[in-house]
């Protein structure tokens, strides 16, 4: 016996709507054992960089043979190709717009096609919904076995995202904050591997507060108290132990933040 | 092997308490290879209207033999009946109080029953869930396997919704808005079938916006630009590209639009 | 063939991030065939209480053999135990800070672990996020079939929430609300078998309210009018027909409810 295959779903939609029901119904009609998995659905209308943030989060966690269905798609309709994707393992679907390029950065060698195949869209396709027309049956015919080149011609120059990197200095890093959690957390640009060893002589500057050292756990630091944390991703975070951080400091995404040497560390 | 029995689910019972999930719950203990899909559970509280038109729409995807299980129920605990209907291959469940109408009118040969038999609820019903105690476990029933008529007597004059219809008049199409999706869309009314071959001879007027001709995609107007489109449910909408519809014209459920004819077209 | 093993879930995650899916990730990656079934992830940050009070309610509903998935975690990362429970034919996995309490009241014959046998947890764990390193997959494992004491030594002190009563007085019954739900209902400490058997003979007063006798439904009142009900969970809840009691008595977690004997009744 097989194990059942996983499809995991992400989009803009919200939950409001029928239209990730939709996208499953298609799923099951194709692939009735497919096991579903909502990675979100509250991405903000078409901000592609959130997007791909929580892609890459979950990519490393997704067990073997997984088909990735996910759509932020600003340009519906338009010239921008339907990508169905293979690497390190999982498969994507969705639109070719850098949705899926931070997750490929971490992942071992990416095929990809443009999904062309009518055998696996739907017959008629809304030029407004490809995600339940077009991505969702190709994630569902991929789930059950097709193989990815059926789908139609390769595609080697996927759409790259531009995102800020985070620069290391002569006076240490200056990163940005790229996304804000739901408990108030400031995900930054900054990785784990950028920071130096001795973690106790960092100080990092955001948003006119100080924070000395990186602890190892929320709770090092007093309640209501800020820290900067090495976070479930490998990013450097910036957080309040119970609050919420964003609130507290008023940042958002783009707030700068400076990772300094502490003079005399 | 049989496919797995897909249970949608749909309610106004949000999405913070456990509500949805007693209902799951209890399906589960009856059903355990039920594969459950939710359609949506933020239908704002006791809105059947905005109920009957996510489950209109998604009904033509739902693979055969699914079990639609609903419950918006501003009656429950009160003499309303309580109903499990066949139709084009799909059942439902819920309160007999419009909520099916919209997609029932798609279906055909609709069969319908009254949910009495004490075998296919839960031995105490309580008077402010029936989904929990009564409808939930019919439907369950269904998915294993149980015919419609076992559940209770036929029933053949279901409650109908009263939903306002577009006019065609001398002059053009006049109709109004009947929901507003996640993305600020304006869902109308006014159906596809209804509009003018010629669609870039039409001008739609909404909440003293005018706007000349039906687009295929969102792309075909600038960023920020209005434009009126056939959705993926095959009604007018009205949108915005990359923005939010509701939000620029203030516009909302009730609000009118008028379809004419351009002069001179 | 064995049913398909629940495992159900609740956090304080919220929708918008990928946490909740890294858990169902990892579940997936040891129990391929595990049934998901979300609970709530709307729990107010850090809300102990809250969550405990959702356990509570939903535990009587799930089959059999569901592993309860829970994570509500101040103490992440610190010293607090993370413990596997077994009681009344379900088990329990997060941590050891109250949120099992009042689910477990109900339950019989409590048995639990410290979850520490690394067999059952992934390699690397989180300082700040063990409900995917530890949690979910000492509840995969559990639905699998790994015995309890497989996961670590026997605990014989779990942590106890401290949950206001409600006293009973030679007036009357006083009490809180302890939750306000989705639609705007009071659930109140004060539970069904400590009301009077004649409950037309009840008057209940809260936030400067005051209602006569306990309705058997919703409508037995007018529409916009508040009434007193036993709700599904088996509490005294303040109600509002086709509104919100919340709303309109401006009430919250903490306002205090007081039942009294009418009079002359």
């Amino acid at each position: 016996m097989t194990a059942r295959p996983v499809i995991a779903l992400l989009s803009d939609f919200g939950l409001r709507d029928h239209y990730v029901a939709a996208m499953k119904a298609v799923v099951l009609g194709i692939c009735p054992d497919a096991s579903l998995v909502d990675i979100t659905h509250q991405i903000p209308p078409q901000d592609i960089l959130a997007g791909a943030l929580e892609l890459e989060a979950i990519a490393p966690y997704l067990p073997g043979g997984t088909v990735v269905l996910a759509v932020v798609d600003p340009g519906v309709g338009s010239g921008r190709r339907a990508v169905a994707i293979e690497a390190g393992g999982l498969h994507f679907v969705g639109p070719d717009n850098g949705l899926f390029s931070l997750a490929l950065q971490r992942l071992s060698q990416a095929t990809a096609v443009s999904i062309e195949d009518r055998r696996f869209v739907r017959e008629r396709v809304s030029r407004t919904f490809e995600g339940r027309d077009r991505f969702a049956p190709a994630a569902a015919w991929l789930a059950r076995g097709a193989a990815l080149r059926e789908l139609g011609p390769m595609v080697s120059d996927l759409v790259a995202l531009d995102v800020p990197v985070a620069a290391t200095t002569r006076d240490g890093i200056d990163g940005v904050v790229l996304r804000v959690d739901h408990f108030g957390n400031l995900v930054t640009n900054v990785s784990d591997d950028a920071l130096p060893a001795l973690r106790s002589s960092i100080t990092v500057h955001v948003a006119g507060a100080t924070i000395e050292g990186v602890s190892g756990t929320y709770a090092e630091v007093p309640p209501g108290s800020l820290c900067a944390i090495v976070g479930s991703t490998g990013r450097l975070e910036i957080s309040c132990n119970n609050g919420n951080a964003a609130t507290v400091l008023k940042a958002a995404r783009g707030t700068s933040v400076h990772v300094r040497l502490r003079s005399g560390a």
